[in-house]
Order: structure tokens, then C-alpha cells, then sequence
């Protein structure tokens, strides 16, 4: 859909705020009273997944993964998810769940309800549920302070790299394929970030610069980026804008000594010039993200 | 979708069972730990609602209605809601949320979140939070007891009636279609019956009879219909058999001395066998329920 992001910005304009003490739409996941995380995301035929590159269970996996991901990028755990299934016929169903469940299973996140309906074309809509731990807030985009450190959970570029050898015919035994076919959040690098003191973060599905740059201007801040590992199979370009990452970035100060240990990989630093998106030296182009179109 | 019912009941003998103090898959909406209730169901051009017949707006208003006549047969108060919008043009997309953000203030159940994404055809999928009253345990379809009065919270019919008249052409002036096109649930009466009692509801959506069929199997128990009030414009059989209801049928022993009166009209009695299902002493045919299609 060209103009996602304008449509959900003129969206976002509608909805009003957000109760006292929770967050509303506009960050990964909306956070309500008592610390419960609430995201939903769909998967698509034909736009978010073709059944000629990857299974249907694969697509089950992936309608959670994409959720989980939300809530973990929220610094909340996982809790249990419903599921919508529109358009499917009675066999695709059960390939579909067999992914549904093996993620449910894995994240420990229990399909506790769904529909099914008819429809034109195959649509999962998945919301997941996550809780925060007692006393926690929640891992904003907008929390990040100029000279905080700049991570992210794990090299990048994979998706992107993935859906390019499944194009082009080449298997699904590459690493970079089997992660864009099931993708595993960073649950884990969430849960230590937010121990050692994380200020924001956000789950990169659009493109690492893309993120960053929601990330940026929700915080006011500028980012300098030093060095993104590329993950094996990728290349540069993939790990700055490829989309199909469902790997965090986020921002944390420096560690207190000590303190807990920042997890994941230091690639920059929050600037104090809101303007600044910079690699290695130079202007990096925020334009070429990832706006869902296979 | 023919075999809907059949399709998620073998999908739900593979979700496995619900946590200690939870209710998963299988009743009106699930019910979590900490009394949180969660309903998910799509809205689907050509299924659900067809733009010769009703308006975008409309539509929106529907997907939010159907989740909280969901969240009210549980027993519990609407609280929040998500939105995933797919295959919806920019103005469609507008026109949707005119409807959704009215529905939404109607029940102070504000969206807090959503997400857009391209696709086949409109699917407009709303998962509606809802919580029950602290300390109060929810209404499942499984807990009514021969002798119990059974009942409804209108006069039926409304739904399958709207729908003829405007598929005949005769506009949108009547009771019927008004109802058709923007639902009402019966959030009041669910409170009311929780309150004196009630032990067990479902929200009607696909038909009276149809719906109680579910309860009694869910509860042991039969029903003996005498009499079901048939709204304006609709007749005996739309009453019975009518989808697109949005009301909700109870269960609720006589009421004590001095005790809250029962909300509603009662429609007749549960009973110990648990194949009766009469109407006016006759057997009264389950199938002719609506698994929806237009």
C-alpha cells in the first residue's frame, strides 16, 4: 500500500489520546492499565507471504512472530494471542495453524481464541497480548537521549537476503531463507535490555534506517550510525533497509560499572541534532524503506 | 464458509486447554488471568456487508459491534480495541473509521491500535478488550441448570429482516434496516443479568435457535421455547433462525423476594434432557442457523 505510513499518520490524528497512564497507537504495541501490550498485525497472500516461496505454516509462524516481536519491542513478555482467519480453505487452515501453534508452543504465547470466516483472499490477523513486569513501563520509541548507545539484537539484512534466494529459486537452505520463512524475535535481547536500562526501542520490520528514523523523531533526537553487521548471506544495503527483520534496535546508556551488561551489538550513537541520520560519516537516505509489498 | 462450525471445533480440540483460572477458545470471547476478556471477529466485504446494501461507515460501526455484543455475553464491560484494516483505499479506509471511532465513543471502547496493509478485498478484523467487574467471575455458555428461565434481551429478528429490505430496495427507513446496518448490542441487559444472577449467556449472531443449541450443549441442558417476541418488521421464522442479531439470549433462575429483577423477556425454560429443543411443543429444527454468507 503506497502511503502506509501517511494513512496511519492522518489515522493516528482521529483516535485522541490515550487514557492516563497508557499509551495509544503509534508506538509497536498500545500499553493499557495494568500493563497489558496489545498488538495486531495481519499477514497477507500476496503481500506479506506467496505460497510459491514459502508454506502456509510458515505464514502461521510468521503472523505471530510479526506480533511477538511488537510486544517484545514494548519490553513486555509474551502472554497468549487470537487469531482471525479469513479466506482459507478447510486444508490451508490446518497448514496454517500447524505455524500458528509451533510459535505459540515456542514463545509460550497459547492461542486462546480466533474466527474463521469466507473472504476473497487469505488473511491472518493475529493480536497478541503481552504483560509488563510488575512495576515496569514500557520501552517506548520516544524515551531515547542524545549520547545514549544505538543497538541492535543481532546482524541484519536477513529477511531481505532470504526473500531474494527464494526468488530467484535458490532453496530454503540458506540460513537468510530459513529466517524469512520463520523468523524468531528478540525476546531474550528485549528482556536484558530492558534490565540494563534501555530508554527506547522498536522492532525493525521496515528497514533498520526506517525504524530508526520513526525511532528518532518520536525521541527528538539524531543518530549516528558507526558500523550494522550484515548477516551472513546479506549484504550492506539489506542490513540498513531490508525489510523482514523482526530484530530489535534500541537505545541504552552507557553500562554503570557493575551494572548489568547492554546486550545485543553497539552500532552508534543518539545525537542531539534531530536531523542528523548519518553512516559512517555520510547522510544515510531515509526514503527506501519498506512499506509491505512483496 | 459451509462447515464453519465443524472447521472450529477441530481447530479448538488442537489449542489444548486453558490455563488455571482462564477460559480459552469455545465460548463468545476468552477470559484471561486478572479478568481481562478478549473477542476478535472480521468484517468482510461480500460476507459480512455489501456496499450496494450499507455504507463503509457502517461497516466500521459493525466490526467494533459485533466484538462488544461478544465482550457483553462474557459478562464483562467493553474497554479497548485494535483495528488491523486490509485492502481499503484511502477514502474507504476514512469512510471505515467514521463508523468505527462513532462506535467506539458509543461504548467508551476506544481503538488504541491498528495496523494497514494491502490485499485481495476489505477486510476491516476488530479484537475488542473488555474487562469484568473486580471479583466477579464471567458468564460462560456452559453454566445454565435445568429450571432455569431462559431469555433474550429484545425482540429478534431485526437483522434478517434489515437485510431483506434492503436487498429488495426498500431503503433504509425501517426499524429493521437501521438495525441491520448499525447493531445495538445489549450491553445494559448483560449487565443487568449479571447482576441478578444470570448463569449463563451467548451472543446471538447466527440465529436464536442456533445460538441456544450451543449453550445447551456447552451447559446439559435442554430448552423449552413457549414464546419469542418478533420485532417490528420481521417475522416468527427471522426470530427464531435470523443472523446479524447482536442480542443476547441468557439463562437465569426465577428471581428471589426482594431480589434485582431479571432483565429482558423470558422465552422459556431449561430443562433436564438434554436433547430438547421445542418450540410451543413442537421440536424445533437446529440447522437453517446462519454460517455466514450474504
Amino acid at each position: 500500500m503506497t502511503g502506509e505510513f501517511a494513512a496511519l499518520g492522518r489515522l493516528l490524528g482521529r483516535l485522541g489520546p490515550a487514557a492516563a497512564g497508557e499509551v495509544g497507537a503509534g508506538d509497536d504495541a498500545a500499553v493499557l492499565a495494568g500493563g497489558v501490550v496489545v498488538a495486531v498485525d495481519p499477514v497477507v497472500e500476496g503481500v506479506h507471504f506467496l505460497r510459491s516461496l514459502t508454506t502456509l505454516a510458515d505464514a502461521g509462524w510468521k503472523a505471530l512472530a510479526r506480533n511477538v516481536s511488537d510486544v517484545a519491542a514494548m519490553g513486555a513478555e509474551p502472554w497468549c494471542c487470537v487469531a482471525s482467519v479469513v479466506g482459507a480453505a478447510e486444508d490451508d487452515l490446518e497448514h496454517l495453524y500447524d505455524g500458528l501453534l509451533a510459535a505459540a508452543s515456542h514463545w509460550s504465547c497459547p492461542v486462546v481464541g480466533g474466527d474463521l470466516a469466507a473472504g476473497p483472499g487469505l488473511v491472518l490477523t493475529v493480536t497478541a497480548l503481552g504483560r509488563l513486569p510488575t512495576g515496569a513501563g514500557p520501552l517506548l520509541r520516544s524515551g531515547a537521549r542524545p549520547g545514549d548507545g544505538v543497538y541492535v539484537s543481532a546482524p541484519l539484512g536477513r529477511g531481505a537476503a532470504g526473500l531474494r534466494a527464494l526468488r530467484a529459486g535458490r532453496g530454503t537452505g540458506s540460513p537468510a531463507a530459513a529466517w524469512y520463512a520463520r523468523p524468531a524475535p528478540s525476546v531474550e535481547v528485549a528482556r536484558a535490555a530492558r534490565s540494563a536500562g534501555a530508554t527506547a526501542a522498536i522492532d525493525i520490520s521496515d528497514g533498520l534506517v526506517q525504524d530508526l528514523d520513526h525511532l528518532g523523531v518520536a525521541s527528538g533526537v539524531g543518530f549516528r550510525l558507526d558500523d550494522v553487521p550484515v548477516a551472513e548471506g546479506a549484504t550492506q544495503e539489506d542490513a540498513l533497509h531490508g525489510g523482514d527483520e523482526y530484530h530489535l534496535a534500541f537505545c541504552c546508556p552507557d553500562p554503570t560499572a557493575g551494572g548489568p551488561e547492554v546486550p545485543g551489538i553497539r552500532i552508534g550513537t543518539c545525537t542531539a541534532d534531530p536531523g542528523e541520520r548519518t553512516f559512517r560519516g555520510a547522510p544515510v537516505t531515509v526514503a527506501g524503506g519498506w512499506e509491505h509489498t512483496l
